[in-house]
């Protein structure tokens, strides 16, 4: 019996859907995940591709926008335990070019850009907040890295019972294995998956946001 | 390149260490889980029978001691999306067989059990408050599933600088592939792998805990 | 200048106003608290007097409903700082007499009942997500006491973004001076203070809530 | 029967303790809280010059230290409902003069400096996190407002178990009776209450902390 068959004669894999409201969440994608010789590699540099025809999409039917970043105090107060795993972390603060948020996804006035220390865009961010002052009800997720923050951030969406979506070919890995494996465990567990186009079909299909 | 290579040439995968405070969490270790035909399965049942070591071995150097299960109301009041994912999770209420724990582990008094909804043992639950009246430095998980609620529970535990360890012949999971695959994405970024026998040993080289 | 003159001058005491979605919140309105002789006296029969015709009004417009108590475990094995503070909140558990609500306000079926050991009705209990699983964007509180538990639900219910309104007649506490002294802060900072009438109005003037 | 009489009767008003390994928060203390015709006045001027010794004291002993200030976004993409209670809380942003920390108490490498939106300093921000890392057991509270950030932060210190002090004379508000009327519910139900000098003392009878 393969995997696929185990869960499914267990019950998970089921659709949550799509609601009314949704926010694009872009997460991580700078300029440090976006160069193999830092944090990047992999499909993560096409995945930064495909989001800006999301991104464009998103923002031509006024859906809400947040993008994160990972930053470190520049004299490291609050680096941590994920510091500890993985030390070149540290070298994220607030100036340094790694840290910054890629060209083809500049944000623009008015889209939130949320700093965070920790894999989920939710951990000890206003994200879950300004969601809620949004009315938002689905969470809709592109960025890297697959394996990583997407995969926190789905779970922590779910978690907080907002209808989540991750974008296929809008999330990447430095490797194609944890990516696979890891969309596999989102589509079981936390998200339905949905590829760009057929994720701008529901953005379009809705009305306006505010 | 293989995917260690590249998470090595990245800076993943260091040893974050044990601390001198330990707390063991036993994750979902229910009758639900244990069962093939529920949500069982794999190498759930060897996981379950490495973990009663494990947890004599913590009773006897007073180690401090937490269990959850997965509970919702009977009358589902507090069902949201992680049960549109997997709708048999609602069959998990108090007084349901399949949402005891494991009578190979039955809690003692004075051992903490938590009820949650959500895959992390941290999500809207007092773990990080009782870890922090313990005064506790290092979380030591087993349980089940690797790939859901021990994963959860991991990048949780890091994100909120607990020192964190999965004990590896101590959890489980219902297909072997997802099973490695997270063990893989935990070693990189957010916990140390030790065995039981390893794990003991920090254990039994600290001083008792009131 | 009196204090009401400094807060306008410095710009507090704006309504934040009452949303399309509201939820009712009926905070700790549990014997113990009804009971001058345990945790109660001063106001707060009175408030659950009011609030049996608030809530009857909730459920005859479908407003979605919350009740909380106060539960610690049988072995007080989640007993904490609090507990040092006031130690008679101990004898709260489960099935204690004390840690039911009272009998005027009975939960029906499908009303959400959250057990929590902090002040707040939003800490560390699954508030938030329940919230966010019924799109609502207005918490209304009700509960005791109005310097205790109702005061850090709204301070928590403000700063996750949700509309926060605190019924006046339907909060009270042990003494009277704690109690005015909070309306007072929760007005300038936090919420908007209404009757039990204005907010029956609400709900009223509402279409009805699935 | 006064207030004191009723919530002695009722068992509020213990003490808590102070811990082995404090930390200090000093909450708020930026120039536009400094200054009466912004959100200033009081005795909070007054209790920024006492905040000095006891920083003094607290660098001395190497006790960890963390500051706050209130920052939105320039754009006031991160402003929600607290801004619509108070809307001049939006001109406090990063570069503003008025959300700087006053000259008196100027930050020293290594120091953790936290943005926030909300009231409590631990609302959406790292501070729990950091806390855990550096093993404190005592939140030690100077800043203002006393009805306001200092309320706040002092609940969430205790409902998250960490032994809770507020220094009576580092704390201010913009008008006496709220600033005594939270130091009374402070004292009965969430923190301990010393001076600046018995809290120096304890900083003093400690080891330091690395």
């Amino acid at each position: 019996m393969g995997d696929n068959d185990i869960y499914a004669k267990q019950g998970f894999g089921n659709s949550s859907g799509f609601g009314q409201h949704p926010a694009l969440i872009i997460v991580d994608f700078v300029n440090g995940f976006d160069d193999p010789d830092m944090f990047g590699g992999g499909n993560i540099h096409s995945a930064i591709l495909h989001t800006r025809t999301l991104l464009a999409a998103a923002r031509r039917h006024h859906i809400a926008i947040c993008f994160t970043r990972v930053v470190y105090a520049d004299d490291q107060s609050d680096a941590g335990v994920f510091c500890l795993k993985a030390p070149s972390l540290r070298t994220l603060t607030e100036s340094a070019r790694a840290s910054q948020i890629v060209s083809e996804l500049e944000p623009r006035e008015g889209e939130l850009v949320l700093r965070k220390t920790q894999p989920s865009a939710f951990h000890e961010t206003g994200l879950t907040s300004w969601l809620t002052h949004k009315g938002i009800d689905t969470v809709v997720i592109a960025g890297c890295t697959t394996s990583g923050c997407v995969r926190a951030t789905a779970i922590d969406s779910m978690s907080r019972n907002f209808l989540t979506v991750v974008v296929t070919d809008c999330v990447g890995d430095r490797a194609l294995a944890p990516h696979e494996a890891n969309l596999f465990d989102i589509q079981q567990k936390y998200a339905d998956l949905l590829d760009s186009e057929k994720t701008i079909a529901h953005f379009s299909g809705k009305r306006d946001h505010a």
